[in-house]
């Protein structure tokens, strides 16, 4: 049964990704969207990609490197923002 | 080692939604914020709730509940958002 829930969080949590990074790819529009959150969490996936590799776990691995390549797209997109707005002033 | 690698992703991507949550509350500006993104979202974080406490995990029935109740804040703020738009036509 856990291992059933494990995997539907998992599928979830790193599915919930892909209509963030498509809306801010399709809209631009990524003023609502925190800087130091995508930072932050960028940075933590990555260190869950760590794990799964220190503990050999293939789930864990898949899992994380979606949502890393996903967060990271929208971490871009929102950095090109900001300097855009910076330097067009 | 995992486990201090484990622990610093935990902390990392559970503290990054406080960020989130504060900027939407300060700006009430969810315009980028995907809706699909975090109704998937808290729902998948919900699941891994119930994953903790199938496994008697303390850490990550803790961290989850951290991030459920964020990410539910700006799910709530963006529903209440749509909905505010929908009926002030």
């Amino acid at each position: 049964m856990s291992i059933t829930v494990g995997y539907i969080a998992a599928f979830l949590t790193t599915a919930a990704f892909v209509p963030q990074a498509w809306y801010s790819w399709r809209t631009r529009d990524l003023s609502g969207i925190s800087l130091p959150m995508y930072t932050m969490f960028t940075i933590g996936v990555g260190f869950w990609l760590f794990y799964g590799y220190l503990i050999g776990s293939v789930p864990v691995i898949f899992a994380n490197l979606i949502t890393f390549l996903l967060s990271s797209m929208v971490l871009g997109m929102k950095i090109q923002q900001i300097m855009a707005l910076r330097f067009n002033r």
